[in-house]
């Protein structure tokens, strides 16, 4: 049974050569670009870089989707997940006509593809792998494990989008890669596009055999149906016949479309069983089509075909190999005199946004729309006086949430590790919408449904890589995580973090919505679980990342909440991270006052303190952080009640970044702004909700900085009481006032008897959870009271 | 089939309900512990904390464990996955009488049951989680996702331990876990032990039903099938008679247990297939054995019996449920009087450590025998002046480890994922061992064995659980990674790093070997790879842990690099983090003063600058990691050349801990050491292996931080050449001799025309970049001259 006619298979098989000699050409030639000259030393580049081994199994699944594209009307997006094969994604690109029109410079003809061969991995050129600057890409090929997520992510909420995913088999040995293959319980064939992933198994990593090309055929099959999909096994020798290989893979693609499309048609008509998608399992050999043996080594189907098959080209036998090699291809069939690629290969590519390095879904910018977003101000809670009353400011998220998924209900989804409720966004978001979770239902079961806007699994790198190509392709979206779990993605965020830094320089990349995180159940709040839920060390991990893409907030109640999180909702290009905590606590500010100092990201609580506007005051007491502000504001009354001839200043910093220079990060304040708040030389005591050295690090050009003390988590933790918690790192509101005392100068001698009574007043509380298991009412209870 | 007596059925039934009474004990009650009167209100506990769902199905597998040592005489040690089911493990430890040995306070009668209960997830009390408290841990149950990466590591040349592994099915759904089943296709049944994975199916997180509780029980088989195993099935139900329930487990279990014992004898006598080791699924519901019902919504068998079944256990209605349900474990029939358990439940237990809580391979300290290591002087490199030659260090390091691998042919092991010749340590290690694989064998293979000492697998949470579960377990290893992707491990190195703080303090638990990194291919060497390849962000993640258990060091040459190493696989209880390049690169020190500058770690190079010692210098050039070193000798030269009137001081800084105060980390320098050798007030041009402000928050509390100037990645990064890579970030020679102009004063104006020549050089630098495509020749290979 063939699929496919004679005059196809030529199309696809002058793809095909098309695709691998432009690949092999941008590894090797700065020059002679298509041998119509024979091949000499000078014109191979000083350096050799790139990766050959995947790219020619990378080019055959191109050119066959190009074919079912255009037969079948498809929408597709294609993920390489050997992001390696960057230069079979650039071939592709520039075959189908989208390079040149992204590139004007780089033309389709003998001139575009010598500029096409010197730019690749050159210095000022294009890096090596799948990056921002490919088009059609949404995946970056340099850390591997995330194609099959991010390919589900961008597949939700587009019913019409098929994701063709190639999986590496050295990616497929991940961790975030071996639990994505689960994506397929939470899809619904209804409302949400398809992934069809192919696994590529070329059998070999840099250096050895890869893991699941070496289990026997009917293990791996196990593993795939076990996985939910049904394998269709294809593999290729590198004595095939080329008319073959394209016949035969052109019948599995069909076999596996054709099923995707009954699947689909048949949940359209109302079958809700959980479908069993097909997936392809390529066998082909590493370096395919290239040189079978250097040096008297094999190469071909070997770890050696890895990169550069022949790393000494400008060696007359390599050379000679090279030249032998590209000719195989047989470029004269395939370039005009001129280099432009003969009509036989460029009828194959399906038309304009069809062509999937030209799809908008890949450049999602194209396809965003503002989130209608409610005025957060409806969901403010009432605050007639500062302290005066308790909310949990992610339940108050969550009512806003829920209105927001109200108002948009195919573009925005909440992502999270079984937290959701945990978190205390939920009940509210489930007021709106369900989780989505397309497997097995039980009758005890509840908000689960085969559509809704949140997804939870217990798997924070699936959060993250789904969000990641939600957002990718054009949608909005956040993941709410426990604090020090966050950290399983780190290197998530890093990658996500670059692409959004590169992707700014790439004129025809529109900027994607921000990836916006809430970290809540915090290193504060960790009672229940202890030391090993303790850790706030991601925004150390985050202020890393270029000042252009991380913004880092921490509202301290539920109204700097709302406001920090309508704003982050509608921005483009960031990520945001907001630490925020669940727990009731103390709400200080109005919904205008909250607006107004999210704006501000700083500001002074003048209710707080009792030094005048503008008087300069003996000591700055600051918090960033929610337990921090309670703290700060507790050791100030205590101060201003008990050490009265004191001038205390309470700030609040909310927009971490207002802390560095202006040199330093777009929110950086001025130096005389920032003296204006905490003064060039007052003590400043500063209780910080995460690792004190942060703060250090983006205040240390600042003129104040060598009177900065700062208070923070110091990695003193275990299974305790709140406060006790905040004792053990120092960061009590006792200890808070002693600091001050000890900082102003004459005040430790001055308030001898109230700086005693401190210490004394701290052993008593920690006495007292140590008897009773519990903190003291008076502290656990305390109530703010005005100053005036 | 029964394979166990209608004795042993009373007993199993037995040692279950009494663990089960001790961990709601645990969870619940502060006083009368055996509920010898009435239950009340005040006998509650304020805080009820803890998760009681996974506990019993834990509880079933120990005293099933339990019963086959006994009979088998097995060497066996227990992971529980659920960690959150840390009470479960409390009361097995309490029952086999190792907690009263470890805790002797605890003792094993009713004063010692109420202890047990009383510092249960209460202040100053033990977690809630498995943890380094528990007797017989070496897993932490805080973070998900580890507890088979560990077991597999555990069982690495321990080829008589069997390792009883419960895996949560939320930790199922976890990317490290779900790749950690692929640990069989390493594992050697002749020289390792055995895991046996139980995949513990209570079917619900903490508020959603599990992915692999909600697939048909076939494609589930398929699942377990295809990650190699052979699966048993089990389920049980609330309604079971226990002794069906404990009949049917003891057959499971003995049928795993004879699989694996005909898999080890055939093994052990020639048989060279790849076993297909069984493992077990046992279906239980979720918090068995707890109430049904709570105010009306059903609890056992629901994800509402995650943590606390009865939450208001000090209200009426709900504190007479919890009394009934802890009489249904008829406690009267479990203690006797005095509260010694029953000898009917004692006798179940092993003997001595046998006992799975009385294990040596789990407190690993215990077994650890110090390596047998060379002397590293033996590897080092010859240099006669500094500069005079270049060596790849990695390469140098894979002689000494060659060494290391053939005198500790049973403890040592070395794990990377895919890249230990990436990282240039093989070739030399190849020739002492070979890579540990047991999937199938091609005829192209390269130093793959059955047995070996390396470990390679694409997945870095695989190799870091492995070693992990290695050296809890007594033995020794090391990690060598790229530097930018061993952020995909943040996250376990924090979970180790803590588990390494709490083990510290307590008494009865030994140190184990060191963590060691080898982060190479570093940031400096990404020409290949780029941006994504780019990131030395680690160390900021690293030296937020605890000073008492992290050490970061960046020796710059292949002696310096011997040295450290030596100097870490000596070491016990800390985290290593060593920073070391590749390629090539220029010697500096001898044998001799290398293993000198590593002793101080940090110090003055004479040879490099012309400051007389003793003398106070214009200016400090300071480097830490091997490329700035380089950059920071050549930028001196140039000063010293060409700035004659200058004095220049270069310092190198290999042990990044001297950078900070004594009081916060046990490295960290007097200040007036510090000031000997960066001077107090003269400018410091600081380049830095990593991101600049690290340097900050080390250094701010330094008198001379005001002067101080840090250059170092700023994220400026793309795939070019490698001193393009330093120009983009301002870490070239040039620009660093710029800086030192800038900053002394007068200089500027004194050499201004060196100064504009400097920067002329930059630009024809990187001019020469763009047009070749390499880097200009007479800077790549630029020799040091000495001064004098």
């Amino acid at each position: 049974m063939t699929t496919i006619s004679a005059e196809q298979t030529l199309q696809l098989d002058a793809w095909w050569r098309a695709a691998n000699y432009l690949s092999v050409g941008q590894i090797y030639l700065r020059d002679n670009a298509l041998l119509r000259e024979p091949l000499r030393a000078e014109h191979i580049k000083p350096r050799l870089l790139g990766h050959f081994g995947t790219v020619p199994g990378l080019n055959l699944v191109y050119a066959h989707a190009n074919r079912a594209i255009a037969e079948r009307d498809l929408s597709a997006l294609y993920i390489a997940g050997p992001g390696h094969g960057g230069p079979g994604m650039v071939a592709n690109a520039w075959l189908d006509g989208t390079y040149s029109e992204l590139f004007p410079d780089i033309t389709t003809d003998a001139a575009g593809i010598t500029k096409l061969f010197r730019q690749f991995s050159t210095p000022g050129g294009i890096p090596s792998h799948a990056a921002p600057e490919t088009p059609g890409s949404i995946h970056e090929g340099g850390e591997l494990g995330y194609s099959l997520s991010h390919a589900y992510g961008a597949a939700f909420d587009n019913p019409d989008l098929t994701v063709f995913c190639v999986i590496g088999d050295g990616e497929a040995e991940t961790g975030p890669l071996a639990t994505a293959w689960h994506g397929n319980k939470f899809l619904n064939p209804v409302t949400d596009g398809t992934v069809l992933p192919i696994l590529h198994l070329n059998g070999w990593k840099i250096a050895n055999p890869t893991v699941l090309a070496r289990i026997p055929e009917e293990e791996l099959r196990d593993l795939m149906r076990g996985n939910g999909y049904e394998p269709i096994m294809v593999e290729f020798e590198a004595s095939d016949e080329s008319a073959s290989v394209h016949e035969r893979f052109a019948e599995v693609v069909d076999l596996a479309l054709d099923r995707i499309a009954e699947i689909r048609d048949a949940a359209r008509s109302g079958e809700t069983a959980r479908p069993r998608w097909p997936m392809i399992v390529l066998r082909s050999p590493k370096g395919w089509t290239g040189p079978k043996e250097v040096g008297g080594l094999p190469v071909e189907g070997t770890w050696r075909a890895h990169q550069v098959p022949l790393p000494d080209a400008r060696k007359p036998e390599q050379l000679a190999q090279l030249e032998e090699w590209m000719h195989s291809y047989r470029p004269n069939e395939l370039f005009s005199g001129d280099g432009v690629p003969a009509s036989l290969i460029t009828s194959l590519a399906p038309e304009g946004e069809r062509r999937m390095s030209a799809t908008p879904v890949a450049n999602g910018g194209l396809l965003r729309e503002d989130l209608d977003l409610p005025d957060f101000r409806d969901f403010a809670v009432a605050v007639e006086r500062p302290g005066g009353s308790d909310s949990s400011a992610t339940t108050v998220l969550g009512d806003y949430l829920a209105e927001v998924i109200r108002r948009n209900p195919r573009s925005f989804r909440l992502f999270g590790p079984d937290e959701t409720a945990s978190n205390k966004l939920a009940p509210p978001v489930y007021e709106a919408t369900e989780k989505q979770w397309t497997a097995e239902f039980g009758p005890l079961d509840e908000h689960l449904q085969r559509a809704g806007r949140v997804m939870e699994v217990l798997s924070e790198h699936q959060c993250q890589g789904w969000l990641e190509g939600y957002l990718l392709t054009g949608r909005h979206g956040m993941f709410a995580s426990y604090e020090a779990f966050v950290h399983i993605v780190d290197s998530m965020f890093n990658q996500h973090a670059k692409w959004l830094e590169a992707s700014a320089n790439i004129p025809w990349r529109e900027p994607i919505s921000s990836l916006n995180y809430l970290l809540s159940s915090h290193v504060w709040q960790q009672d229940h679980n202890g030391f090993t839920h303790q850790d706030p060390g991601f925004l150390d991990v985050v202020v890393n990342k270029s000042a252009d893409v991380v913004r880092v907030y921490l509202p301290f109640d539920a109204n700097t909440l709302l406001s920090t999180y309508a704003h982050c909702l509608q921005s483009k290009g960031y990520v945001n991270v907001v630490v925020a905590g669940k727990h009731p606590s103390p709400q200080w500010l109005s919904a205008t006052e909250a607006a107004d100092h999210c704006r501000r990201g700083l500001g002074v609580f003048e209710w707080a303190g009792n030094a005048d506007s503008g008087e300069k005051p003996d000591v700055v007491l600051a918090a960033a952080g929610d337990v921090p502000t309670v703290e700060v504001i507790a050791a100030a009354e205590i101060l201003r009640e008990e050490a009265t001839d004191l001038r205390v200043r309470v700030v609040n910093v909310v927009d971490l970044m207002r802390m560095t220079s202006e040199s330093e990060h777009p929110h950086g304040l001025s130096d005389d702004d920032f003296d204006a708040i905490f003064t060039a030389d007052s003590p400043v005591i500063f209780a910080f909700h995460g690792y004190p050295w942060l703060i250090h690090r983006l205040a240390y050009r600042r003129r104040v900085h060598p009177h900065l003390h700062v208070r923070g988590y110091k990695e003193r933790g275990t299974t305790t009481t709140p406060f006790d918690m905040l004792m053990l790192n120092d960061l009590d509101r006792f200890q808070l006032a002693v600091d001050a005392l000890d900082r102003i100068p004459g005040a430790a001698d001055t308030y001898a008897r109230l700086r005693a009574d401190l210490v004394e007043r701290r052993t008593a509380a920690r006495q007292y959870t140590r008897d009773h298991g519990e903190d003291d009412p008076a502290i656990a209870q305390w109530r703010f009271s005005e100053a005036r």
